[in-house]
């Protein structure tokens, strides 16, 4: 392998800079807060699966999908492709027993074999809930909720559309008109692309799907009057969203996980990014099957991390902030230096992040490093001043530096914060 | 694949519940604060690397240990098994033109293909951190100084013993005695096997080792004047250790990393947890030759997460404290579930948590809910009350119910809160 070979990560991969990851975190905190103020905790599983667990919800081809390996006793292991699975793995073999409803949450990475482009990366991140064995109703507001007050928090409620559907809906009048298992069909309606649905069914079926296509569900009822049940339920999610002072679209041509998901589904766009604009997807869905367990209700959604920042720097909405004062020491001597490190320490006693010199620098070369580092104070220890029982504080905003006894050091910073 | 092995996660991995994850985050948040207070900036790489890299610098054996792969196109991967030598391949590639000394930490996942025992995972964590181009001398007690602030906060500094050893000073004493390559010889003195060390040599040379198993650097001195340099050179380091008031012991026995580590190495035991009683090593090391590059003055030690929380929890020393106020809202109708969602977004904005009923349930049974969730208070919305403008709010600790005016709901609650 040669030299630029080894240098280069894995395609597909990325990694984060010290800037990268101070947005990152600044961003899961904001998940991380309004999760737990809703009383949710967080769970963490392996970074790999049995693979059959994938293979059993979606069909041997997801293997091509995902990054797939045997361990060195033959086991067929796969790096998580989602969270869900893992996480309703997990309910049925430990979890079972939590009082209920179980709110759970996560922030973790997983993994797609597909062709790196623009916003998609082989291993990327999300950040998920699971609502297990709530009132559908309740649990569908208090879902959506929380998808509000997290796009508040971010500061992009206003840009973002939230689409609602509903799955069996759709399910229904797909099985009236003999297209319930027309995968053209799913992809069509999922892509909006209403010339090539158009091209899949006659004349009379597509003006039966219209309905969904303009979100009718008055017209619904009056093509299939015995969906009106079906139609009446789910008019009072849609009261309940309104009530609730949630924002949102109605959307029927939501067709996600089509195989597992059942009921309402959603979907948050963030339109300014273009073809990658979804940060957000969920619904209620059944994973039991694959487990042969017993059903449970589950509702969950995930955003993915990796979009949500881009959304985030595509509308310039981040907001990275610590305000935590920021001193350097430059010690002068290595005698200097150890009496610098006790400084340092009740600096930091103080929460202040305080950085030390030691790279041994000349004192022009520290002052350029802690300017360049955002450092407000720079303290100098120099042997002089050390014998005369005295340090130097400098006021790098202000440009001010005063000789100050070593005993009222920490006065004079708390001084100099405050601007005095 | 049966159903009981669906359920079972791969061997060697764990899943975490709530409790152990609240017990993972509370832990990494005092390495976090800890290292951003040294003004250390987080970085992260990918959950893989080429396979290579690893090869390169330990030789084809190391595969035997990994957990190995070819994507779909062919390109040999591992997943990581430990994180420096990722955290140096994006130095050379990114990071070196950031002014130095850099100093970066990461706290990320790692994987060994090795027989699962107690403490010993196949995927676990470490929490690490790196300094590139520092002074040596000034380096090291920074370093240390790291791990005895980390080991306060912790409040296991009493508890844990910090061995400091010096790699480069063993290595020319077994040099001079014709033992530089016998791998035997090394693995017996990291063991402190010291029956073994005495087979495999001859009694003359093992006199000359017994200085190292003494950990006595005049004798060594003595029996190999020429070392006398190195010595005293250490020596400094020593005074500098002690002078800064970090504990230690010297343990010349640490061969850690004999291919890469260099000069001053150090571990850090929590002799309680037995075998697996290593919580922590680092040193000075050189990886620029796995990537053909100029070197760096480059210094490191990681934590094991997992290890750090086993040794604390056998100690008992773990806190896990989230003081923020939990409120319950109990809506007993449909009605009172939109009011009790819009009263539990206020609750919240005072950074309380709060959870509201979704399942449904009679009064009874979330009463029970809210005290086995350790609820301070519950708020019930009856529609009688409502129809009063009333609502009640039961004090869950000392068992008061009062009916309150719903416009004062938030002065009830802060009341409580207070204790009246």
């Amino acid at each position: 392998m040669d030299k630029e070979k080894l240098l280069r990560r894995p395609r597909g991969t990325r990694d984060f800079s010290p800037e990268e990851m101070a947005i990152r975190r600044s961003v899961e905190k904001v998940f991380r807060e309004v999760l737990e103020l809703y009383a949710f905790k967080e769970i963490a599983t392996p970074t790999f699966e049995h693979a059959e667990l994938f293979i059993k919800k979606s069909g041997e081809e997801i293997l091509e999908e995902m990054y797939f390996f045997e361990d060195k006793s033959g086991r067929k292991l796969v790096l998580r492709p989602e969270l869900t699975l893992p996480t309703i793995r997990f309910y049925y073999s430990e979890l079972r027993a939590k009082p209920k409803p179980l709110k759970i949450y996560y922030i973790g990475n997983v993994f797609r074999y597909e062709e790196p482009q623009r916003g998609r990366y082989r291993e990327f991140w999300q950040v998920g809930c699971e609502i297990i064995e709530g009132d559908p109703l309740r649990t569908f507001i208090e879902g959506l909720d929380i998808v509000r007050e997290i796009l508040r928090r971010l500061d992009i409620i206003n840009e973002c559309v939230i689409r609602v559907g509903n799955i069996d809906l759709v399910r229904e009048v797909l099985r009236r008109l003999g297209l319930e298992n027309n995968r053209e069909v799913f992809r069509a309606l999922d892509k909006k692309d209403f010339d090539t649905l158009r091209s899949l069914v006659t004349n009379e079926v597509y003006e039966k799907l219209k309905p969904i296509l303009n979100n009718d569900l008055e017209a619904i009822v009056q093509n299939f009057p015995d969906l009106k049940e079906i139609v009446e339920k789910f008019k009072k999610y849609i009261e309940a969203l309104k009530g609730a002072e949630i924002p949102f679209k109605l959307d029927l041509k939501i067709v996600r996980g089509w195989d597992y998901y059942s009921w309402t589904v959603f979907e948050v766009d963030a339109p300014w990014l273009g073809a990658e604009k979804q940060i957000c997807g969920g619904g209620f869905y059944d994973l039991s099957d694959v487990f042969d367990e017993e059903k449970i209700a589950s509702f969950g959604f995930a955003f993915g991390l990796d979009r949500t920042i881009e959304a985030l720097k595509n509308v310039n909405k981040l907001k990275i902030e610590d305000k935590r004062p920021k001193i350097f020491i430059a010690p002068l001597s290595e005698k200097a230096f150890i009496l610098a490190l006790k400084i340092a320490r009740e600096i930091r006693s103080q929460n202040f992040i305080c950085e030390l010199d030691i790279r041994g620098r000349n004192i022009r070369r520290m002052l350029e490093y802690a300017l360049s580092q955002g450092h407000q104070i720079l303290i100098i220890l120099g042997d002089k001043e050390l014998s005369k029982g005295t340090v130097s504080v400098k006021d790098l905003v202000r440009n001010i530096q005063r000789e100050v006894p070593i005993n009222d050091l920490m006065l004079e910073i708390q001084k100099i914060l405050r601007g005095e």
